[in-house]
């Protein structure tokens, strides 16, 4: 009878504790903790889709573009599409009248005809329903990004849109489950990829003249004090004051992710985050939004592994007083690139007779940035045969190489030849998913959080970055 | 009958899982792992111990000395010593007699009289048991630091311990506890928080021109590939090549401890750490120890958490071609300030105005460093008073004001004062803990570690850094 009510009590004790753990670990929550590590739910493949990996879709004549959201950063691409060919921008939506007015007088000015004007907030679903738009190219504010974006595609439509793709896990698996379904193009306007250094940087790597790149750093870090009111009815200052986390990752990772092959031969494994209390937030909230709650960290860094043994470092910091920094660091078995606040590039003597580029050598040391006559030159040798391409196409129809226009320049081009875009849908979600998985990490003290495979297994497929031709 | 089955299996499920758990989080550990978080065991205070928080020991008016391994850096005291006054240099102590006849020649070179050799493995304890000696200054590799500083205090002399004091956490308590016990100094030769940029930056922390600092970076970064064949039958390899983490934190750290004040009103609670894998440490294994293990990651990058929200990062990487780079960066609510690669320093308006440097305002921004000229004179205006002092020293006998002579000269100022040492046991052990701390955490894929409290709950009892006059 003793032992009886002992085994009794030991059944109903772990009958308690699997509770208390279900209720302490969260079964409201989208992930579970196993063992230490916090693993996000990664649903199955449903029956119709299909990898979307070296996806190229059938070539278009005339990319007819409906852009949403022309507001602050929506000007840009009202130019820049200016100046390539092939393009017509078919339809403008904006919440507001003016930003569509003063659209309209830029398409004017840069010699383009009137688009159709679209004004609202639900009048972006009637674009994405339109027979004769190609291509929707989102530039909302970031809850929008992904509604907007799954929408699109099931219209039939390819899209094109600004960072962060998404802003949670689940989001980042319907843009991917949608790409799938709807075979459709699903690219993040990462600008940051093209920028000058980062894609030469990116070009010395592939040729090998890093060695093995071990380590990695993006950041994005920069002070918006002034731009804060810019974003209409504060819905990015808003967006932080509710999360916690990396929630800007993209342009830090982005570039470095391309270096190190990310889903093309390597894979982030697991990371954790790290934050601060807010400070500078917090005021900033007082301020502006009527609150002293204010979630985001005033500095939050994060580590990433990856499955083939590599390092990633990301920073997110738009808050306090400090000069604008992406990192863009690059550690080689061989080398080192590093492109802020000083670009400086540093080769092994052997390497440096691999680049073909050979300055006075007693110059040289391997504990110091080559000087600057060695890292002009490798600079100019190793410049990005798509930047090579965008100065020759630039003195035809004129704009200039700046990474925005190349991004748009590379998305069109790319589309019109029935080309893998450079940035396929996994990309934008393994970058944006940070933001959940960073939060995740640091609301449970900086535990690691597994990075969910959104390529399903397939990251081994491709063999290195490649700018389809 | 089948319930009683049931809950018999229950029972044994129960104890076969905890057994499980038991054998899995390792009873021969030093730690153990509590919800996700690693713990060391923190041992209880014994009778006969006082805190040694502000400790001075009674003034010494000469300080005689033994110094312990004088090969390669233990080369440096014996000329800075001479130009310090108070000081005799007893006894020198190393395995190799060629060393001591080059100490001898050394110390005759600056002026000093001969000292007393001693040569051999156990050679030092006698350094240790003699009776005119009162500061034991240790300048061995690792492994001996602590058993040699342990031993010293037991015969009741002060000792100075080159970086890092300890190499686990056992021997950072056995620091601590010993050091309690005795009530002799026991000091970490942290030389870069003597450096010029770090006790400039710290100075103008303490006038709160940066605002809270709520972030900080420090690092070690050097190519050792030069330097390894000067280690004594390879220790520093050898030991790399048995350790996982960041061996050798405490160049990144200490400065950086400073200018948070930890164990000065703020403490570090827990960190998380993660290291490539092994490229160029394997390359290295194999041609100087012949074997290809090597457990030391070529990048190790761990974050820090404190008890007042801030963050620390901190990176080793003595493998990969790159520039020395301590990082040494201070982030704060009002300002920012850097050491590598290049110095820079940026200041919001109102704490420009208050450093009372005013340049060309319309130079100024809050996104840029400041420009050379306010960077000049800020640097020439927040002198450290440590560093005035030294100036003014120096001209008189000679010497010069680099880190390593600032540290010394304060060690004997300090000794001879019969003041508190400007760094204390507490430092050494919360500096050199790192390197087990980050193992632990970087073997459980990245889990967070609590910090040890070596002050025993005494963290917030001191009001900042102090340099005792």
């Amino acid at each position: 009878m003793k032992r009886r009510t002992i085994a009794l009590c030991a059944l109903l004790l772990a009958v308690i504790t699997s509770a208390l753990i279900f209720v302490v670990e969260g079964n409201d929550k989208p992930y579970t903790i196993k063992k230490g590590m916090i693993h996000f739910d990664e649903p199955k493949r449903e029956a119709g889709q299909t990898s979307m990996l070296g996806f190229a879709a059938e070539p278009i004549d005339t990319v007819r573009i409906g852009i949403i959201g022309i507001g602050q950063r929506g000007k840009g691409p009202l130019k820049r599409m200016s100046f390539i060919e092939g393009v017509k921008i078919v339809a403008i939506c904006d919440l507001h009248q003016e930003n569509l007015d003063k659209g309209q007088a830029r398409l004017a000015k840069y010699g383009m005809p009137r688009a159709d004007e679209y004004v609202g907030e639900e009048a972006w679903k009637q674009v994405c329903q339109r027979e004769d738009i190609d291509l929707i190219y989102i530039v909302t504010d970031w809850l929008s990004h992904t509604p907007m974006a799954v929408y699109a595609m099931e219209q039939g439509k390819h899209v094109a849109i600004e960072v962060p793709a998404a802003t949670s896990v689940a989001e980042c698996w319907q843009l991917v489950d949608t790409s799938e379904r709807t075979r459709r193009h699903c690219m993040m306007l990462e600008n940051c990829i093209y920028d000058h250094f980062e894609l030469t940087a990116l070009n010395m790597a592939q040729q090998g003249l890093f060695g093995e790149i071990i380590h990695a750093e993006g950041a994005y870090i920069h002070a918006l004090d002034k731009f804060w009111p810019l974003f209409n009815d504060n819905w990015r200052l808003k967006f932080n004051q509710e999360h916690r986390g990396d929630v800007y990752a993209t342009h830090g990772l982005g570039p470095v992710c391309f270096a190190l092959n990310i889903h093309r031969g390597d894979r982030m494994t697991h990371l954790v985050s790290m934050d601060t209390d807010s400070w500078v937030g917090k005021e900033l909230a007082k301020k502006s939004l009527g609150t002293e709650e204010f979630a985001n960290g005033d500095h939050t860094s994060t580590l990433i592994r990856t499955a083939k043994g590599k390092t990633i470092e990301l920073q997110h910091n738009v808050y306090t007083p400090r000069p604008y920094n992406r990192l863009y660091q690059l550690t080689g078995t061989k080398g080192f690139a590093n492109k802020y606040p000083v670009q400086g590039i540093l080769l092994e003597q052997e390497k440096m007779a691999d680049s073909g580029v050979v300055p006075n050598h007693e110059d040289l040391s391997s504990h110091k940035f080559l000087p600057k006559e060695a890292f002009d030159a490798l600079m100019e040798k190793y410049r990005h045969p798509i930047q090579q391409e965008l100065l020759e196409y630039a003195k035809k129809v004129g704009g200039h190489g700046g990474m925005d226009f190349i991004m748009d320049y590379r998305l069109i081009y790319c589309l019109r030849h029935g080309l893998p875009l450079d940035q396929d849908v996994y990309d934008a979600a393994e970058w944006s998913c940070i933001g959940e998985l960073t939060a995740a990490s640091i609301e449970h003290n900086s535990m690691p959080v597994a990075f969910p495979d959104f390529t399903r297994g397939e990251w081994n497929k491709l063999n290195g970055v490649t700018f389809a031709k």
